[in-house]
């Protein structure tokens, strides 16, 4: 067989392991032969590519990035390409393409899928928003900065008596905020799933310092949003060319926070430092498997699906099914972090 | 209602955020009383406790070991606390006891429970061989430790021009070999579950110096062992007092590629560094989430069961289940880690 | 002996060290009285402190923040104590203190040592920015966490092409930027000590654009600044009460290049995860002999002097001339991190 | 001028680190020409290397091992190599030649240099031991990972009650035991620079027990020894082939202990895992610094001589002068470690 791999959308820790296992495992179980296209499906259109052998990836597992690079494609080239997406398949020789990546590249796969291409998708999000499967790789590797990061502010809070309002990533799901939130003890966790009530929140800081402690940390997600009407910092600020900045929910509910409580309130904004480098041993184990598992199942002709984890499982769902819906934090696992100060 | 908790057995990263977890809930969600009992079940019959506050686990949710301590308990006190259970209870006015800990802490849970104590147990093990939860806390963390040494050592003995043998914990199951070996990027993974060919090893290793690479790193459980007849090394060495020392798999291991392959192979063995210290924030979820439901289920009267994992849910299971079989790694998840080479 | 111990200023990773290395050494090595004031100076006035023995220090080695607190003192009651200092060390049996801070602190403690208190004090500073030592505890530590941050960045900046401007501590001193700069492969390093030039910065990153590499990034010190006049982003933004926001050098320099460049250029704050939170082990070995040698000081009479690193050794030197000259990154160390790209 | 760098001798993290700000100084600071030899004086003799540009080195300024290989030479090329080599520096148009390893390479070095050649050395030691400079890089790293490893057995150590004997680096100087021991707070310390005193190490730790301590962890160079005559297990085991295992100071340390006191004791051998691997920021910037400085001695044309750390200072120092005498640790410092328990 001939099966290339491809990976799309931003950086995951965990991409170029999902690469490793995919060669690995065609040359040596299977006797394949993988090609990896470059940046993403651009590199598929444009017959970009280069043979993966076991020394192209040799000491790649641990390593951040992807070793094939990425970019974003517009949307017209993509329908052009399902045009002659069998057409494309031929002149490449694919006998099956692997394309590694979130919900875009995963509707984009769907959609080629659906002209002709035999594709079989890895998913991909440091959000763990797909619902199809348990967990995503990277996930746990953003959790685990994330609360590095949680650990470290909250000795320092302490000796400086202050409020440390934390952004980690999650624009639509607050799985990280809620992870990260209770592993690293944060005494507030905000999410999108749910608007904040900023006063309930104000009430448990001044109960936590009432009761003599020093130091409260808020975890946020930077897609939690208030109850509508109830933060007075609804907006971020204006540079001296009209540009908004300072707009992000961290800053915002830092200075809304400080000016309700009357405390010094940081915000630390956490950002990519969350999505890149050296992934966990979990999401390597997960990204491994996902490989493996995609290249079985390109043997199987298992065409039109991506794997997912299932418990301890490695199963393959449908591709249209793994995008239909959003995996969101539902409200008993927001219960269960909430007793947590 | 007055809760007791225990930890017995050994050390577990995890086992603090359970207790910190199981006071937070309690004493916020439900304005219950926590007691703890010290060095497990032997504080249980000599009624050695202390009441825990919000301020006794404070924290303590990222430190190792168990500020309540742990001992083994002989048998015979055991069956003799079984003979008294209710009136145990009755009086330490006890409404539910939660003991956290492996098969044989669980095992005497049930004895108890049987015996008329209300108790609700949180399972532990590093080896993550409970078969009615699909993972167990501690696991993570001593995966993650097995990975950054593979990591370190990778680098070092390509140097080095040589064979390292890496031995990890897992004495009936091979769990932490499976996953710390797929994640370190191990050449060869050794199991318990099944007995490995020291010949194909060898082979494997020298087709791999053949193609040009200058080392090979061996991952093997504590517990794995050869085909029978097979390995010359089947026993340790003898010290001045006649006590056989040198016993264990990595040491004889290296010593039996040594001298089948002429080249220079070198044990380590990780130990007891696997099991202590900061749990990882996956470790720090699951632990929380299990004392969080282990106080529900108190509070539902769910005595005589244990919590567990099921895909992304915590569920309940009868302890007479959890401990029936030990969950060993099967021939599925071998495969998919043989071609990670 | 009856020493007093106290920890002033800001949080510091190595705090909890030096005061457990003080009374391992006190106690052990000499059969002192260790009594720890809580929160700074001000448990020195209001003579609250209480005993430490070796119980009281036992695992705190390795974490983060202070046992002891820490507080601000006002102007005012320091000069008031400088009044009665003597009078103070009679009432509290004080035979010598070991007060642990940065310059405010040991500026004090050179007050309260020439009112007549037996002082001996311990350099503490995240910044590094002391001259009379080498190097202080905290700085390793600060300097990791930054550089870990950096790692992870580039990987994602490579996927995302994009510049990423990574703000990190130092007001007056640039040493956190520079070392972190060379550690982290940043592809400029802007110092407080040297006003930066916009246009040399942008040239930089435009050529490194033009060699096809796909992102750039720039660690910056809070305290660096550009050239008068050089950069349009010299105000923050305001918000909806006319308070500046946005005003760091990190926020206004990311918005400078992605205005002058064309490309996204994002701001990563690290702020307060870098004083937090375990210390390194070269910051627990180096706090460690601090406080061995503020004992042995004690007790040789050395009053008036502070702990110094020079080369490997411990010395000691005049407190006066400790806080004298703020230590800045010399040019010649600017010249050794400019070719590093 | 074209400068030639090779790496030789056992792995030390900060390899790479040099390389690449060799090749960055060279090309960006001076339109140098780089080149690279492989595995180590082999490559000079073979005329084996590669030019070395900007790209050869991106990326592997965090990344453990040498990308140049290293291989021992042995003695009789080496006199050879100095026969010729002036005329080996012509042939391959040698300006400069840069290696990059320990006593024996630096030795090599010399020789080299005496005989003609453009030599400037660079140290490379993970035991710390070459007494020109304050610090080799390497050595941090080590001292971390052999920390890292202390924290988490003290906490597993006391749920277990035994005795933990840690074995680290460090044949004939005692530096990496010194200092993870006094960073990981070891409770015994024993190094190659003084025979230790079996009878004192059991009283420390049975006093610890007697005062309530349920563990004690013992951290041992891999060159310390006992007093002679004061040690049963003077001697490894012996197994089936008559070969002598089990001879390390560690293993036979842990026996005598668990002999002696009745408690079980527990050796945990480190090994290779602390000269593998990312290092860390500081060896980072002092490899980083050696590199640069080394390029400028070349430019300098003060051949014959290595880099140095002294205080915060990069000096040249003769390479005569760099290999004359081992480092090892003074009293004083080993003084400063004593109490620290």
């Amino acid at each position: 067989m001939r099966i290339g791999v491809l990976t799309a959308g931003g950086d995951c820790p965990g991409l170029n392991a999902v690469i490793r296992s995919v060669v690995h495992r065609a040359l040596t179980g299977h006797g394949d032969e993988v090609i990896g296209f470059e940046d993403g499906f651009k590199g598929l259109l444009e017959h970009r590519y280069r043979k993966l052998d076991l020394d192209s990836v040799s000491g790649i597992l641990a390593r951040g990035g992807t070793i094939l690079g990425s970019a974003r494609l517009e949307r017209g080239r993509l329908d052009e390409a399902c045009g002659h997406a069998e057409e494309l398949s031929r002149e490449l020789g694919l006998d099956a393409l692997i394309p590694i990546g979130g919900e875009g590249t995963l509707t984009a796969a769907r959609m080629l899928s659906d002209a002709g291409m035999p594709v079989v998708g890895v998913p991909k999000t440091i959000d763990n928003d797909i619902s199809a499967t348990d967990r995503t790789f990277g996930f746990d590797t953003a959790v685990g900065v994330a609360t590095e990061a949680l650990d470290r502010l909250k000795t320092t809070a302490e000796s400086h008596q202050r409020v440390m309002v934390v952004e980690v990533m999650g624009r639509h799901a607050g799985w990280i905020a809620l992870e990260s939130g209770m592993a690293g003890g944060a005494h507030g966790i905000l999410l999108p799933e749910r608007p904040f009530q900023i006063d309930a929140l104000c009430a448990m800081i001044e109960e936590r310092f009432a009761r003599g402690k020093k130091f409260a940390v808020v975890c946020v997600a930077e897609g939690a949003h208030p109850a509508e009407g109830t933060m007075r910092y609804e907006k971020g600020a204006i540079d001296q060319y009209g540009h908004e900045r300072f707009t992000g929910i961290g800053n915002r509910l830092a200075a809304e926070l400080e000016h309700r409580l009357g405390k010094e309130a940081r915000p630390v904004i956490l950002g990519h430092v969350q999505r890149g480098g050296t992934p966990t041993a979990y999401d390597r184990v997960l990204a491994t498997r996902f490989g493996w598992h995609a290249v079985e199942a390109a043997h199987e002709r298992q065409f039109g699906k991506m794997t997912a984890l299932r418990g301890n499982d490695i199963t393959l769902v449908p591709l249209a099914e793994a995008t239909a819906a959003l995996k969101t934090v539902p409200g008993h696992r927001m219960s269960e972090a909430e007793s947590v100060y």
